[in-house]
């Protein structure tokens, strides 16, 4: 046994059985331990951005870590993004990154790169293996890394001679330190403030999806708060019999008439509501001025409990919740607006569906049609960083085999991440991919208006637009071997969604749309 | 005017007038100041990789910088693969990375990320501008220090207020310190030793073409040194008339090899070089043991008056360069092969042709047959990050629109950064793409021989083939905008790479070759 068979022994052992995978020469050793446990599952993204997002969705789902393994200081620039996006969903990721022998680092080699200031400016938690008896150990710290504080990103760096010389024993990830809990007096604090008029309860993390949101609609229902998310989610429940919750609207007028008469926020797992952007002229922050915020538990703090406290303290245990019970609405017909995407999707999703949402200006009101949906769970960007919806769908689907994926996404932002069409081929993944393509980065042209720029030239039309030439999804969704067709219309989009779902594997369709 | 526009006079004003772009929200300003100046060339990148590996090539065919525009974070991230490749290459770029507004970094926003750790893994020089008075200066400092010691990656961060509030004046950057120079001892030290039996004279950066090459041949042929380049080039003098000149082999017995009998080495313009990976029981440097190694020129030294001056002191000033003066071969026929696409490359490229090899496995042997080419400058990869060559080709063809460019590159480097056949298509560039389609990373089969891994089974296979479904690039180039065509043996080659020749504008060939 090597140093690089002692750490899949140990990932295997501590629980870890799958890897997001695009490794290089300096990860053979570990690709060759991977090759003789067939035990763990091996899955090959075409580019690495592909391995961080499919690793966020699948914690996402999985409530557990998967793994990347990942190539030098160039692979893990090439997987930032997305692992930018997975820590702040609060992900858990197990990140291998391959790295030149030890001895090797001594020399101005090509692909020698600042790997460690790389691996710093996104992980949480990070390890450099220095011989190969460590690395069970450190391979072990760092799963238990990934599973501490609800989730983070953890890096262990293997410098290739770590992995090729011999090593003896695996070692099994230890459970993650307590989770700290908010003391008994600011719990009792913030139930006397959730009854009073114009309180919020906001909640983030998990607190958006099964008993956790239950909980906290019994609290609402019980003391009169009204409950929010924020704008980002990273797993919300939405549908028939979800209970009723309100995402914070992207733009910056909106957002605050959202908030408008809030004497209060209390925070539950999610870092206090801000704009997206700054604007001039304009605060970060969309609450009234007098309105006061508790950060109550902190997104890195034990939420379930907080929860539950509070619904002890506010005797709201047996409250029923307000739940969604809108029918679902009728196909609607013509051509295609965004607006009638939102509602064809309310209509056609299936029961337990996972809904990824990349439509990055058109998709604003899903949330709202979607209520009346089927039950479902709605995975949204956490860190604003375009190309993680086709990746998240591979971390989906994997993660939960028996569901049906569907990933909308914007024309711009299929462009950054579209290999992971070819991982959902070959995995035979689950996963109806829909491309809104309204041939530009539209939420762009919007931003030019907002920061007061009207009417404008060549220049910013060759960057705002997705033209000259027409981009043909159909023809790059079969050049990566997933059938795929186009609609204009809402009927063609709805037959060819039915069709889509029905079938087993992945598909696309094109939708143009303005 | 705001401190955007003075930020683009200052660019226009210092001889920056090329931006590759891939633009959010914190740019707006700085879009809305490119939309009022036409003068300067906007060219949009799908992903931000296009942008970086377009900016590399530039500067390697046009000696001077480009700009890029990226967003926050994970916008740099997304270009930080190719930066890699471009430092490594020497290529001087001037980077705007636009940042929050300063006060909005108060709060954790989605896309708050650590924006200067990214900036400095891999920028030589960087600057976070304070206020809107100051970004003229500091854009005027940023593209001299891209212009600095031959080419340095200079990063500009911008927060959107300092672009958004009014400013007075523009800058135009000073020229660069001179470079440094090696003592006249050290040159005479160098040429005495360049005379003595098995001295090697190893070349780097802008050494290995135009002027400087012709005397470094000029000296050889008087010394008696061996001329070499490292495995790694940025920029390579080949074909009819070039200066014979050695590229060191990639794979270590033949590196070693090539250096048998080595009892120096002199270098100007690299360090010194090594292996591209470690492997078990191997050296890291391929020099004989008790071989010489002076590295009279660094990168970022004066290297052509250190050629110049080794010249005077070796008397090599009117010494014939020894050049290549082999007739092209004959058109190969029959089954692809690797070798055989060398030959038909040798024989079909056309005078003049920019050639960027990005075949990682098949394109090894082209150096040597690309010897008997018309007169032709090869662009190869430098960082050992794959990805570079669809990008490069954007750049070479923007810089030298009266040149063909003919791009080849391996499947599973091909998928990479694709998106910059758009851009291609878009802006009626001049490229020929090539993609040698064997179905796998056939570099890591070999490798994983190399390390000592002899037969593998499912996991390994998964991740080193790229088959199950099998990518389609005629359809991959169609749904980008770009006419495409499939060969299979040499005589179909043939024909559609010179049709591809002699149109104007992009094309692809997908070459299914073992």
């Amino acid at each position: 046994m090597n140093g690089a068979e002692s750490l899949v022994k140990t990932l295997l052992a501590s629980g870890v059985d799958t890897v997001f995978a695009n490794p290089g020469t300096s990860e053979m050793h570990f690709v060759g331990a991977l090759d003789s446990h067939p035990e763990m599952r091996c899955i090959l993204c075409l580019f690495e951005g592909g391995t961080s997002g499919a690793a966020d969705s699948y914690f996402r789902m999985k409530r557990d870590v998967s793994a990347t393994l990942l190539h030098l200081a160039p692979g893990f620039g090439n997987a930032f993004a997305n692992m930018h996006n997975g820590r702040k969903a609060g992900s858990g990721i197990v990140n291998i990154v391959g790295e030149h022998a030890t001895h090797h680092l001594a020399y101005e080699s090509p692909l020698k790169g600042d790997l460690d200031g790389m691996v710093a400016t996104v992980s949480q938690w990070s390890r450099r293996s220095t011989d190969a008896p460590s690395v069970a150990r450190d391979g072990a710290e760092t799963v238990r890394a990934a599973r501490a504080l609800n989730g983070q990103i953890a890096t262990l760096v293997l410098p290739a001679d770590t992995a090729w010389t011999p090593a003896e024993t695996h070692v099994t990830a230890a459970a993650p330190a307590p989770l700290h809990r908010p003391e008994p007096e600011r719990i009792d604090a913030a139930a006397r403030r959730l009854s009073q008029l114009g309180a919020v309860l906001m909640l983030g993390r998990h607190a958006l999806f099964g008993e956790d949101l239950e909980l906290a609609a019994r609290i609402a229902a019980k003391t009169g708060a009204r409950l929010f998310s924020d704008t980002a989610i990273s797993r919300l429940s939405l549908g028939a019999g979800a209970p009723r919750i309100t995402q914070l609207p992207y733009a910056v007028p909106q957002k605050a008439a959202a908030l408008e008469g809030a004497s209060s926020i209390t925070l539950v797992g999610l870092h206090r509501p801000v704009t997206f952007f700054a604007y001039p002229g304009t605060s970060s922050l969309p609450e009234p001025a007098d309105c006061e915020i508790d950060d109550l538990c902190r997104p890195e703090m034990d939420i379930s409990w907080t929860l539950r406290a509070l619904a002890d303290a506010t005797g709201a245990q047996s409250t029923a919740p307000a739940v969604n019970d809108m029918p679902p609405p009728a196909v609607p017909t013509g051509p295609a607006t965004g607006e009638k995407t939102g509602l064809a999707l309310a209509a056609l999703l299936p029961d337990n569906a996972i809904f990824l949402n990349e439509a990055v200006s058109n998709g604003r009101n899903y949330a709202s049609a979607l209520r009346a949906a089927r039950p479902i769970d709605v995975l949204g960007s956490t860190g604003g960083s375009i190309g993680w919806c086709l990746p998240g769908a591979v971390g989906a689907a994997t993660a939960c085999p028996d569901r049906k994926v569907v990933a909308v996404t914007g024309d711009g932002s299929a462009m950054y991440t579209m290999q992971s069409l070819w991982t959902m081929a070959r995995e035979g993944l689950d996963v109806t991919v829909v491309v809104l393509a309204n041939r530009g980065y539209q939420i762009l042209r919007g931003e030019m208006t907002n920061v007061g720029i009207r009417g404008y030239g060549a220049n910013a039309s060759a960057m705002l637009d997705v033209e000259n030439p027409t981009l043909d999804f159909v023809a790059l969704a079969r050049g990566h071997g997933v059938p795929a067709t186009r609609a204009e219309d809402m009927e063609t989009f709805a037959r060819a969604l039915t069709d889509g779902i029905a079938a087993e594997g992945p598909s696309l369709i094109e939708l143009v749309c303005p």
